[in-house]
Protein backbone atom coordinates (compact mmCIF):
# COMPACT_ATOMS: atom_id res chain seq x y z
CA UNK A 1 0.00 0.00 0.00
CA UNK A 2 2.97 2.14 0.18
CA UNK A 3 3.57 4.53 -2.58
CA UNK A 4 4.83 2.91 -5.93
CA UNK A 5 8.15 4.84 -6.20
CA UNK A 6 8.72 3.89 -2.42
CA UNK A 7 12.49 2.08 -2.13
CA UNK A 8 11.86 -1.35 -1.06
CA UNK A 9 14.67 -2.74 1.25
CA UNK A 10 13.96 -6.58 2.47
CA UNK A 11 15.64 -7.37 5.75
CA UNK A 12 13.35 -10.12 6.24
CA UNK A 13 14.19 -13.42 8.64
CA UNK A 14 13.53 -16.95 8.42
CA UNK A 15 15.81 -19.09 10.74
CA UNK A 16 19.31 -19.15 10.61
CA UNK A 17 19.15 -16.80 7.79
CA UNK A 18 18.86 -13.34 8.91
CA UNK A 19 19.13 -11.38 5.44
CA UNK A 20 20.32 -8.25 7.96
CA UNK A 21 20.93 -8.45 11.35
CA UNK A 22 18.90 -7.11 14.04
CA UNK A 23 21.60 -4.04 15.07
CA UNK A 24 21.95 -3.39 11.26
CA UNK A 25 17.87 -2.79 11.11
CA UNK A 26 17.86 -0.75 14.18
CA UNK A 27 21.06 1.65 12.66
CA UNK A 28 19.34 1.52 9.30
CA UNK A 29 16.19 3.02 10.75
CA UNK A 30 18.13 6.39 12.07
CA UNK A 31 20.45 6.28 9.45
CA UNK A 32 17.35 6.10 6.60
CA UNK A 33 15.41 9.12 8.92
CA UNK A 34 18.54 11.06 9.29
CA UNK A 35 19.00 11.40 5.63
CA UNK A 36 14.85 13.04 5.92
CA UNK A 37 13.11 10.04 4.61
CA UNK A 38 9.58 8.87 6.18
CA UNK A 39 10.47 5.36 7.13
CA UNK A 40 8.24 2.38 7.24
CA UNK A 41 9.51 -0.66 9.36
CA UNK A 42 7.09 -3.23 8.63
CA UNK A 43 6.77 -6.74 10.30
CA UNK A 44 4.73 -9.80 10.35
CA UNK A 45 2.45 -9.67 13.53
CA UNK A 46 2.89 -7.29 16.79
CA UNK A 47 5.93 -5.37 17.13
CA UNK A 48 5.90 -5.44 20.78
CA UNK A 49 4.84 -8.78 21.04
CA UNK A 50 8.51 -11.47 20.11
CA UNK A 51 8.96 -8.51 16.94
CA UNK A 52 11.68 -6.88 18.90
CA UNK A 53 10.13 -3.45 18.13
CA UNK A 54 11.39 -2.31 21.69
CA UNK A 55 14.85 -2.44 20.47
CA UNK A 56 14.10 -0.88 17.45
CA UNK A 57 12.60 2.30 19.45
CA UNK A 58 14.94 2.50 21.86
CA UNK A 59 18.00 3.17 18.74
CA UNK A 60 15.31 5.46 17.54
CA UNK A 61 15.15 7.52 20.85
CA UNK A 62 19.12 7.11 21.46
CA UNK A 63 19.39 8.73 18.38
CA UNK A 64 16.79 11.22 18.68
CA UNK A 65 14.57 10.06 16.16
CA UNK A 66 10.32 10.84 16.16
CA UNK A 67 8.40 7.66 15.73
CA UNK A 68 5.37 5.94 16.06
CA UNK A 69 4.00 2.05 16.93
CA UNK A 70 1.25 0.77 15.40
CA UNK A 71 -0.30 -2.42 17.01
CA UNK A 72 -0.66 -5.76 15.18
CA UNK A 73 -2.47 -8.92 15.14
CA UNK A 74 0.35 -11.66 16.49
CA UNK A 75 0.70 -14.47 15.33
CA UNK A 76 -1.13 -16.21 18.26
CA UNK A 77 -4.46 -14.35 17.99
CA UNK A 78 -4.17 -15.19 13.62
CA UNK A 79 -3.67 -18.58 14.17
CA UNK A 80 -6.01 -19.49 16.89
CA UNK A 81 -8.63 -18.06 14.55
CA UNK A 82 -7.98 -19.78 11.14
CA UNK A 83 -7.58 -23.17 13.57
CA UNK A 84 -10.47 -22.89 15.34
CA UNK A 85 -9.03 -22.98 18.84
CA UNK A 86 -9.79 -20.21 21.20
CA UNK A 87 -6.64 -18.85 23.36
CA UNK A 88 -9.09 -18.72 26.18
CA UNK A 89 -12.45 -19.77 27.31
CA UNK A 90 -14.52 -20.48 30.21
CA UNK A 91 -14.55 -23.64 30.88
CA UNK A 92 -10.74 -24.69 29.90
CA UNK A 93 -8.51 -21.67 29.91
CA UNK A 94 -8.60 -18.93 32.36
CA UNK A 95 -4.93 -17.58 31.14
CA UNK A 96 -2.49 -17.80 28.00
CA UNK A 97 0.92 -17.06 27.98
CA UNK A 98 2.95 -16.54 25.05
CA UNK A 99 6.71 -18.02 24.80
CA UNK A 100 9.50 -18.38 22.60
CA UNK A 101 10.77 -22.35 21.42
CA UNK A 102 13.60 -20.86 20.01
CA UNK A 103 16.35 -22.99 20.67
CA UNK A 104 20.16 -22.29 21.70
CA UNK A 105 22.68 -23.77 21.58
CA UNK A 106 20.34 -26.69 21.98
CA UNK A 107 18.82 -25.11 24.96
CA UNK A 108 15.73 -22.93 25.22
CA UNK A 109 16.04 -19.73 26.43
CA UNK A 110 13.35 -19.84 29.11
CA UNK A 111 12.49 -21.21 33.00
CA UNK A 112 9.62 -23.70 32.21
CA UNK A 113 8.82 -23.53 36.00
CA UNK A 114 5.28 -22.03 36.22
CA UNK A 115 4.55 -21.78 32.49
CA UNK A 116 3.11 -25.09 33.04
CA UNK A 117 -0.67 -24.95 34.09
CA UNK A 118 -3.38 -27.17 33.77
CA UNK A 119 -5.68 -23.74 33.19
CA UNK A 120 -3.42 -21.94 31.05
CA UNK A 121 -2.98 -22.03 26.75
CA UNK A 122 0.17 -22.01 26.25
CA UNK A 123 1.47 -20.50 23.09
CA UNK A 124 4.68 -20.91 21.43
CA UNK A 125 6.50 -19.16 18.71
CA UNK A 126 9.01 -20.22 16.63
CA UNK A 127 8.98 -23.95 18.21
CA UNK A 128 9.13 -26.35 15.48
CA UNK A 129 12.37 -27.37 15.78
CA UNK A 130 12.40 -27.89 19.52
CA UNK A 131 9.21 -29.43 19.72
CA UNK A 132 9.92 -32.44 21.18
CA UNK A 133 12.32 -31.20 24.03
CA UNK A 134 9.18 -28.26 24.50
CA UNK A 135 7.11 -31.19 24.68
CA UNK A 136 8.99 -33.22 27.64
CA UNK A 137 9.40 -29.45 29.14
CA UNK A 138 5.85 -29.37 29.50
CA UNK A 139 5.61 -32.65 30.86
CA UNK A 140 8.66 -32.46 33.01
CA UNK A 141 6.80 -29.31 34.63
CA UNK A 142 3.97 -30.50 35.97
CA UNK A 143 1.49 -31.04 32.80
CA UNK A 144 -0.16 -34.51 32.07
CA UNK A 145 1.22 -36.62 28.96
CA UNK A 146 -2.24 -36.74 27.07
CA UNK A 147 -2.57 -32.57 27.63
CA UNK A 148 -3.90 -31.47 23.61
CA UNK A 149 -2.00 -29.82 21.80
CA UNK A 150 -1.23 -28.36 17.81
CA UNK A 151 1.20 -26.85 15.76
CA UNK A 152 0.06 -24.84 12.98
CA UNK A 153 1.94 -24.52 9.90
CA UNK A 154 1.71 -21.46 7.75
CA UNK A 155 -1.43 -20.50 9.67
CA UNK A 156 -4.42 -18.02 8.21
CA UNK A 157 -2.52 -18.88 4.89
CA UNK A 158 -4.11 -20.98 1.74
CA UNK A 159 -0.96 -23.87 2.89
CA UNK A 160 -2.54 -23.88 6.95
CA UNK A 161 -2.02 -27.22 8.02
CA UNK A 162 -3.13 -27.79 11.34
CA UNK A 163 -1.71 -31.07 13.15
CA UNK A 164 -2.98 -32.11 16.66
CA UNK A 165 -2.19 -34.04 19.42
CA UNK A 166 -1.25 -34.41 23.00
CA UNK A 167 2.20 -34.02 24.17
CA UNK A 168 3.34 -37.37 24.13
CA UNK A 169 2.15 -37.95 20.65
CA UNK A 170 2.35 -34.49 18.79
CA UNK A 171 6.51 -34.24 17.93
CA UNK A 172 5.91 -37.47 16.08
CA UNK A 173 2.90 -36.62 14.17
CA UNK A 174 4.76 -33.09 13.07
CA UNK A 175 7.56 -35.21 11.88
CA UNK A 176 6.01 -37.60 9.59
CA UNK A 177 3.80 -34.35 8.49
CA UNK A 178 6.75 -32.69 7.45
CA UNK A 179 5.29 -29.84 8.21
CA UNK A 180 7.80 -26.33 7.07
CA UNK A 181 8.47 -22.93 9.16
CA UNK A 182 6.91 -20.78 10.08
CA UNK A 183 4.75 -22.81 12.75
CA UNK A 184 3.13 -22.19 16.23
CA UNK A 185 2.27 -24.56 18.66
CA UNK A 186 -0.53 -24.26 20.97
CA UNK A 187 -0.88 -26.52 24.07
CA UNK A 188 -4.19 -26.62 26.60
CA UNK A 189 -7.47 -27.89 26.86
CA UNK A 190 -9.00 -25.73 24.38
CA UNK A 191 -6.87 -27.28 21.64
CA UNK A 192 -9.52 -30.24 21.88
CA UNK A 193 -12.30 -27.08 20.81
CA UNK A 194 -11.12 -27.55 17.03
CA UNK A 195 -12.84 -30.90 16.32
CA UNK A 196 -15.66 -28.81 16.64
CA UNK A 197 -15.09 -25.47 15.95
CA UNK A 198 -12.43 -25.74 12.87
CA UNK A 199 -14.07 -23.77 9.81
CA UNK A 200 -11.31 -22.58 7.80
CA UNK A 201 -10.52 -25.20 4.89
CA UNK A 202 -7.46 -23.88 3.11
CA UNK A 203 -7.34 -24.60 -0.68
CA UNK A 204 -3.38 -24.99 -1.31
CA UNK A 205 -4.00 -24.57 -5.35
CA UNK A 206 -5.87 -21.43 -5.13
CA UNK A 207 -4.97 -17.98 -6.59
CA UNK A 208 -3.27 -16.19 -3.24
CA UNK A 209 -0.23 -15.77 -2.56
CA UNK A 210 2.09 -19.01 -1.03
CA UNK A 211 4.71 -16.72 0.61
CA UNK A 212 4.58 -16.79 4.44
CA UNK A 213 3.86 -14.06 6.23
CA UNK A 214 7.19 -13.35 7.32
CA UNK A 215 8.72 -13.05 3.82
CA UNK A 216 5.63 -10.85 2.38
CA UNK A 217 5.99 -8.95 5.65
CA UNK A 218 9.24 -8.42 7.09
CA UNK A 219 10.40 -5.72 4.94
CA UNK A 220 11.64 -2.59 5.68
CA UNK A 221 9.83 0.37 3.38
CA UNK B 1 -17.97 0.37 7.60
CA UNK B 2 -21.10 -1.42 7.13
CA UNK B 3 -23.89 -0.86 4.57
CA UNK B 4 -25.79 2.34 5.44
CA UNK B 5 -29.23 0.23 5.56
CA UNK B 6 -27.91 -2.58 7.99
CA UNK B 7 -29.80 -2.57 11.42
CA UNK B 8 -27.39 -2.03 14.16
CA UNK B 9 -28.24 -3.82 17.54
CA UNK B 10 -26.04 -2.80 20.31
CA UNK B 11 -25.29 -5.58 22.93
CA UNK B 12 -22.12 -4.11 24.53
CA UNK B 13 -21.03 -4.75 27.90
CA UNK B 14 -19.48 -2.73 30.49
CA UNK B 15 -18.85 -3.73 34.37
CA UNK B 16 -21.99 -4.59 36.04
CA UNK B 17 -24.68 -3.09 33.12
CA UNK B 18 -24.25 -6.00 30.15
CA UNK B 19 -26.68 -4.88 27.68
CA UNK B 20 -27.33 -8.41 26.67
CA UNK B 21 -26.55 -11.17 28.46
CA UNK B 22 -23.58 -13.93 26.72
CA UNK B 23 -26.33 -16.59 26.35
CA UNK B 24 -28.90 -14.27 24.49
CA UNK B 25 -26.02 -13.03 22.27
CA UNK B 26 -25.07 -16.30 21.31
CA UNK B 27 -29.00 -17.26 20.22
CA UNK B 28 -29.46 -14.08 18.65
CA UNK B 29 -26.54 -14.94 16.22
CA UNK B 30 -28.58 -17.71 15.58
CA UNK B 31 -31.73 -16.39 15.08
CA UNK B 32 -30.57 -13.36 12.79
CA UNK B 33 -28.38 -16.43 10.64
CA UNK B 34 -31.72 -18.40 10.35
CA UNK B 35 -33.94 -15.31 9.51
CA UNK B 36 -31.28 -15.21 6.33
CA UNK B 37 -29.83 -12.21 7.62
CA UNK B 38 -25.84 -11.74 6.97
CA UNK B 39 -24.63 -11.04 10.55
CA UNK B 40 -21.44 -9.40 11.83
CA UNK B 41 -20.50 -10.25 15.55
CA UNK B 42 -18.31 -6.90 16.01
CA UNK B 43 -15.90 -6.57 18.92
CA UNK B 44 -13.32 -4.52 20.48
CA UNK B 45 -10.54 -6.78 20.41
CA UNK B 46 -9.98 -10.28 19.53
CA UNK B 47 -12.60 -12.40 19.51
CA UNK B 48 -10.51 -15.39 21.43
CA UNK B 49 -9.02 -13.56 23.62
CA UNK B 50 -11.09 -12.63 26.49
CA UNK B 51 -13.82 -12.47 24.03
CA UNK B 52 -15.97 -15.48 24.27
CA UNK B 53 -15.76 -15.69 21.11
CA UNK B 54 -15.29 -19.57 21.44
CA UNK B 55 -18.62 -19.96 23.29
CA UNK B 56 -20.86 -17.41 20.30
CA UNK B 57 -18.96 -20.23 17.52
CA UNK B 58 -19.82 -23.25 19.36
CA UNK B 59 -23.60 -21.94 19.57
CA UNK B 60 -23.34 -21.45 15.88
CA UNK B 61 -21.70 -24.98 15.44
CA UNK B 62 -24.38 -26.80 17.14
CA UNK B 63 -27.73 -24.87 15.47
CA UNK B 64 -25.23 -25.60 12.00
CA UNK B 65 -24.64 -21.79 11.11
CA UNK B 66 -21.37 -21.57 8.99
CA UNK B 67 -19.21 -18.63 9.93
CA UNK B 68 -15.52 -16.82 9.61
CA UNK B 69 -13.74 -15.57 12.89
CA UNK B 70 -11.88 -12.73 11.88
CA UNK B 71 -8.83 -12.09 14.31
CA UNK B 72 -8.46 -8.55 15.35
CA UNK B 73 -5.83 -6.70 17.36
CA UNK B 74 -5.84 -7.43 21.39
CA UNK B 75 -6.07 -4.57 24.33
CA UNK B 76 -2.77 -5.68 25.71
CA UNK B 77 -1.34 -5.13 22.35
CA UNK B 78 -2.75 -1.89 21.60
CA UNK B 79 -2.49 -0.93 24.93
CA UNK B 80 1.28 -1.78 24.97
CA UNK B 81 2.32 0.08 21.91
CA UNK B 82 0.55 3.39 22.72
CA UNK B 83 1.80 2.95 26.12
CA UNK B 84 5.48 2.34 25.03
CA UNK B 85 5.73 -0.55 26.85
CA UNK B 86 6.84 -3.45 24.82
CA UNK B 87 5.01 -6.69 26.31
CA UNK B 88 8.64 -9.08 25.36
CA UNK B 89 12.47 -7.42 25.46
CA UNK B 90 15.08 -9.55 25.74
CA UNK B 91 17.03 -8.17 28.56
CA UNK B 92 13.92 -7.76 30.46
CA UNK B 93 10.88 -10.48 29.73
CA UNK B 94 11.11 -13.62 27.47
CA UNK B 95 7.17 -14.62 27.81
CA UNK B 96 3.90 -12.92 28.41
CA UNK B 97 0.84 -14.12 30.20
CA UNK B 98 -2.77 -12.48 29.85
CA UNK B 99 -4.64 -12.81 32.38
CA UNK B 100 -8.17 -11.21 33.49
CA UNK B 101 -8.43 -9.28 37.26
CA UNK B 102 -12.24 -9.63 37.05
CA UNK B 103 -13.58 -10.29 40.58
CA UNK B 104 -16.57 -12.85 41.32
CA UNK B 105 -18.35 -12.52 44.67
CA UNK B 106 -15.01 -10.63 46.02
CA UNK B 107 -12.34 -13.58 45.04
CA UNK B 108 -10.62 -13.85 41.97
CA UNK B 109 -11.38 -16.36 39.20
CA UNK B 110 -7.96 -17.51 39.05
CA UNK B 111 -4.69 -19.23 40.64
CA UNK B 112 -1.76 -17.29 40.68
CA UNK B 113 0.65 -19.88 41.43
CA UNK B 114 2.73 -19.59 38.55
CA UNK B 115 1.88 -16.50 37.18
CA UNK B 116 4.20 -14.54 38.82
CA UNK B 117 7.44 -14.76 37.30
CA UNK B 118 10.13 -12.25 37.45
CA UNK B 119 10.99 -12.87 33.84
CA UNK B 120 7.40 -12.73 32.62
CA UNK B 121 5.34 -9.74 31.77
CA UNK B 122 1.55 -10.21 33.22
CA UNK B 123 -1.01 -8.41 31.37
CA UNK B 124 -4.37 -7.80 33.14
CA UNK B 125 -7.64 -7.04 31.53
CA UNK B 126 -10.50 -6.05 33.43
CA UNK B 127 -8.29 -5.37 36.57
CA UNK B 128 -9.56 -1.97 37.76
CA UNK B 129 -11.82 -2.69 40.74
CA UNK B 130 -9.68 -5.55 41.91
CA UNK B 131 -6.05 -3.63 41.30
CA UNK B 132 -5.11 -3.64 45.75
CA UNK B 133 -5.53 -6.85 45.78
CA UNK B 134 -4.15 -8.19 42.58
CA UNK B 135 -1.15 -6.49 43.67
CA UNK B 136 -0.87 -8.46 46.92
CA UNK B 137 -2.15 -11.71 45.51
CA UNK B 138 1.69 -10.95 42.73
CA UNK B 139 3.53 -10.03 45.52
CA UNK B 140 2.01 -13.01 47.86
CA UNK B 141 2.84 -15.46 44.73
CA UNK B 142 6.87 -14.34 44.73
CA UNK B 143 7.37 -11.00 42.69
CA UNK B 144 8.98 -8.47 44.63
CA UNK B 145 7.06 -5.33 46.11
CA UNK B 146 9.00 -2.76 43.49
CA UNK B 147 8.32 -4.73 40.58
CA UNK B 148 7.61 -1.60 38.05
CA UNK B 149 3.69 -1.81 36.93
CA UNK B 150 1.43 0.59 34.99
CA UNK B 151 -2.63 1.24 35.18
CA UNK B 152 -3.75 2.74 31.27
CA UNK B 153 -7.15 4.13 31.33
CA UNK B 154 -8.56 3.90 27.34
CA UNK B 155 -5.53 2.82 25.80
CA UNK B 156 -4.94 4.07 22.39
CA UNK B 157 -7.69 6.82 22.54
CA UNK B 158 -7.52 10.92 23.10
CA UNK B 159 -8.03 10.00 27.00
CA UNK B 160 -5.42 7.38 27.35
CA UNK B 161 -4.08 7.87 30.82
CA UNK B 162 -1.05 6.02 32.06
CA UNK B 163 0.01 5.34 35.76
CA UNK B 164 3.02 4.30 36.76
CA UNK B 165 4.42 2.89 40.43
CA UNK B 166 5.01 -0.77 41.49
CA UNK B 167 3.29 -3.01 42.88
CA UNK B 168 3.44 -1.70 46.42
CA UNK B 169 2.39 2.19 45.27
CA UNK B 170 0.19 1.86 42.09
CA UNK B 171 -3.26 1.14 43.79
CA UNK B 172 -2.69 4.28 45.86
CA UNK B 173 -1.47 6.45 42.52
CA UNK B 174 -4.69 4.81 40.61
CA UNK B 175 -7.21 5.86 43.03
CA UNK B 176 -5.67 9.42 43.51
CA UNK B 177 -5.77 9.59 39.60
CA UNK B 178 -9.65 8.69 40.01
CA UNK B 179 -9.28 6.29 36.89
CA UNK B 180 -11.76 5.15 34.66
CA UNK B 181 -12.99 1.58 33.23
CA UNK B 182 -11.71 0.25 30.72
CA UNK B 183 -8.44 0.02 31.60
CA UNK B 184 -5.52 -2.63 31.43
CA UNK B 185 -2.79 -3.57 33.63
CA UNK B 186 0.88 -4.37 32.87
CA UNK B 187 3.04 -6.01 35.68
CA UNK B 188 7.04 -6.10 35.20
CA UNK B 189 10.42 -4.75 34.25
CA UNK B 190 9.08 -3.74 31.05
CA UNK B 191 7.02 -0.74 32.53
CA UNK B 192 10.67 0.59 33.47
CA UNK B 193 10.73 1.15 29.33
CA UNK B 194 7.64 3.72 29.08
CA UNK B 195 10.39 6.27 30.62
CA UNK B 196 12.35 6.34 27.56
CA UNK B 197 9.60 5.13 25.08
CA UNK B 198 6.87 6.42 25.91
CA UNK B 199 5.85 8.78 22.73
CA UNK B 200 1.81 8.86 22.26
CA UNK B 201 0.31 12.38 23.91
CA UNK B 202 -2.80 12.10 23.74
CA UNK B 203 -4.98 14.99 23.29
CA UNK B 204 -7.75 14.42 25.34
CA UNK B 205 -9.71 17.95 23.50
CA UNK B 206 -8.92 16.62 19.84
CA UNK B 207 -12.01 16.03 18.18
CA UNK B 208 -11.90 12.69 17.85
CA UNK B 209 -14.42 10.71 19.36
CA UNK B 210 -14.19 9.68 23.12
CA UNK B 211 -16.32 7.02 22.82
CA UNK B 212 -14.30 3.76 24.49
CA UNK B 213 -13.32 1.43 22.48
CA UNK B 214 -15.74 -1.23 23.99
CA UNK B 215 -18.65 1.02 23.53
CA UNK B 216 -17.30 2.17 20.14
CA UNK B 217 -17.05 -1.28 18.56
CA UNK B 218 -18.94 -4.09 20.69
CA UNK B 219 -21.91 -4.01 18.19
CA UNK B 220 -23.88 -6.53 16.90
CA UNK B 221 -24.55 -5.45 13.22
Amino acid sequence: MCRRDAERIYVGKERDDHAVPQEEINLMLVRLAKEGKRTLRLKGGDPFIFGRGGEEIETLVEHGVPFQVVPGITAAAGVASYAGIPLTHRDYAQSVAFVTGHLKENTFNMNWEGIARKDQTIVIYMGLKGLPMLCEALIKHGLTADTPAAIVQHGTLPTQRVITGDLTTLPALAEEAGLKAPTLIIVGNVVKLREKLGWYQPEPNSALSHRSPLEAADTLR
